[in-house]
């Protein structure tokens, strides 16, 4: 008989965008006339700016013709002119330098985040900060590397580093040994972000240690303070010891084109059993080859608009609407009495919930008393609970008035 | 130290077709003036349909407004614009009733043929034909479900089912059990089809057996024989134990645009090592909805015209120019004394190398004498040693300057 992959059946219930999507929907059809205003998953609503659609207009058209026609992405890791446009805007123009061969095209970094961990051993002991994004978590349920999940939510076999207001969000590195951390920063969800100091420990943890960092970099580019790193490369012996993920999603609208990338270093390693160092690049090549084809010509050549000057002037004038929305919410909410955190370098708002209320039950407030959707921080961990994150993506005037909304909670 | 998956280390040298581009590049390298025509990848070269075209157009004009901009595709299974054209005109139209929600959009039948063993146990014994498609293989080396690999190139572990001229191509049930079997019908490599009466004994075995078939049907629009089923859910019984995957690569040129859907029907059922049974679609649904995040609503639109009346005309128009291409490598080679396979309701040829040539050296023959590229046949097996794959994808200017070629060796 077919058997199933048990591990599947140790996931919590539905994943949590999902979850707030099924209790939204059940809100609306009691409630047809509410005007519903979604600052909970951190979807984006500005439209792509004029260079992309330029771009990909003119990629359309190549479709077209025999002479211009774009079949397989050869090898599927990325044409070379997006990858080149990313080693020279993202990399090289601050002092990373990352080789073409090190750049992995793909169609998002949750599919990365996600798909990363098969090329690593079932006996690698995780680390993640907690609260997180659930991909990292749900993924290594997935592949068999936890146990069952104890009544905080926490899956036995992995290491949860709390990201409290007493580190500022920022977990320090443990003090025992773990093989593979996943960090994120800026932070989905707390909106926090590492110093520069703080990845370089960090980075010297992980060389001591032989682990590798998985940094998730997908809102580099919502950092407004110069002294904040947006690349892990920007720090001395990462190369040796870290992967970073980078999204065009949040940078420039893409949530619904579909247009990410993974960076892997020539002089990554990771280790045999018997102490063997084995180079992870090839690894990921060759899952990137097997179980995946490219990323459609027409959303590459969009990409590559975003490093065009016109492209980077747009795509900087979005981010900045959606910073000035976050900046409004921020001092917003904290007049109205709220611990608010993030915001400042991230797109992301982390608030502390009011009189102590649960996150689902100020999520259940919200939605019923205000129409506001908002995300539960306990979705993204045991220590999110009392926590609640809302995007700066919404349009601005449906921020003004969300905020005009809980003003009068 | 963070440890690699090493499964991968079992996996042959690269996958099939780097290692065909490998030696061409190589070969242009030392000879830069020659012509090569490439018939060996199965990639496309006509181009989009105009009204994808157009379709594509509209939809990345609705990305530049407020008002019209789309984000994620909500759960990332895919609009139900898309899906109810696929149920309607791929399923219904054929008698095979499949619902809404038991169709996924995906970026590619690579990915989901690739990806799906994920969601089934280790234990799974697997089958295949030989030669087969090397993702299949490839995947469950991967995922640890096979020992090393043979000298003959076969993996230890899994049951191969050889398909030769004796049986058509088309492999019977094993006498034994097995508990997941992949079919791939038409076939890539060979290019032969399975009759009602051969899927039906399939659909038996696997019920019989409590197996599930994991049915590729990516060049079902190749299908001339209207006999032939195009879909195994055609099959009475298929939807309790069978997967089906399609593909708008070669149906509509997309192996650059990059769209794909598999169906797992709601009463398709897997069990737990106690015997407990599960529902499988819940699984996928889990799967792609935490590692993938949907496909672009660009190439969505895109897809849905395909079955516009004016875009099944024109995909039509295309796939006929293919299948005289097919017609032609049949009937020509035929002619020059090669024993030829495939070709009526297939896009792929299958020819005995002459005089007992290896496959790899029919390939480099073939490359160094008169500069067409195809695919060894042993690349999809060891069955397929002393075979050899061309595909009538290629413009039919080049496919006669090849067959003329052909002539001259």
């Amino acid at each position: 008989m077919a058997t199933v992959n048990e591990h599947y059946l140790k996931l919590k219930a539905g994943y949590l965008f999902p979850e707030i999507g099924r209790r939204v929907n059940a809100f609306k059809q009691k409630n047809p006339g509410a005007a519903i205003i979604r600052m909970g998953i951190g979807d984006v609503t500005q439209p792509l700016a004029p260079a992309v659609i330029e771009a990909m207009h003119k990629a359309v058209d190549e479709m077209a013709g025999t002479e211009t026609f774009k079949g397989y992405d050869d090898g599927g890791i990325g044409y070379e002119f997006l990858r080149e446009a990313i080693r020279k805007n993202d990399f090289s123009a601050r002092g990373a330098d990352v080789d073409l061969d090190e750049i992995f095209i793909s169609d998002g970094a949750k599919c990365d985040t996600g798909n990363i961990q098969e090329i690593f051993g079932l006996d690698n002991l995780i680390a993640v900060a907690d609260p997180v994004y659930p991909v990292y978590v749900d993924t290594n349920v997935m592949a068999g590397r936890t146990g069952q999940a104890a009544d905080s939510g926490h899956y036995e076999g992995i290491v949860y580093m709390p990201a409290t207001e007493a580190n500022g969000f920022v977990p320090e590195p443990p003090a025992g040994h773990v093989d593979i951390i996943y960090l994120c920063f800026p932070n989905n969800p707390t909106g926090s972000v590492a110093t520069r100091q703080q990845l370089a420990q960090w980075v010297r943890y992980a060389r001591s240690q032989k682990a590798i960092i998985l940094f998730d970099a997908a809102y580099e580019a919502y950092v407004t303070d110069p002294a904040i790193p947006h690349s892990i490369y920007e720090i001395e012996g990462a190369k040796d010891v870290a992967i970073e993920f980078r999204s065009f999603s949040k940078t420039a609208g893409f949530t619904g084109v579909r247009c990410a990338f993974t960076v892997i270093p020539k002089s990554l390693k990771a280790y045999q059993k018997d102490g063997t160092a084995i180079d992870v690049r090839p690894l990921w090549a060759r899952r990137h080859c097997t179980k995946f084809n490219g990323v459609s010509y027409i959303t590459q050549a969009g990409a590559s608009a975003v490093y065009s000057s016109e492209g980077k002037a747009q795509i900087r004038r979005t981010i900045d609407l959606y910073m000035a929305n976050a900046k409004l919410i921020r001092e917003t909410l904290t007049q109205l009495g709220y611990h608010v955190y993030g915001g400042a370098n991230a797109p992301y708002l982390w608030l502390k919930t009011p009189k102590g209320i649960s996150s689902w039950g100020f999520f259940d407030l919200l939605l019923t008393q205000i129409h506001v959707v908002g995300t539960p921080g306990v979705g993204f961990g045991p220590a999110g609970e009392g926590y609640f994150r809302l995007t700066a993506f919404a349009r601005p005037e449906h921020v003004k008035e969300a905020l005009d909304r809980f003003a009068q909670i």
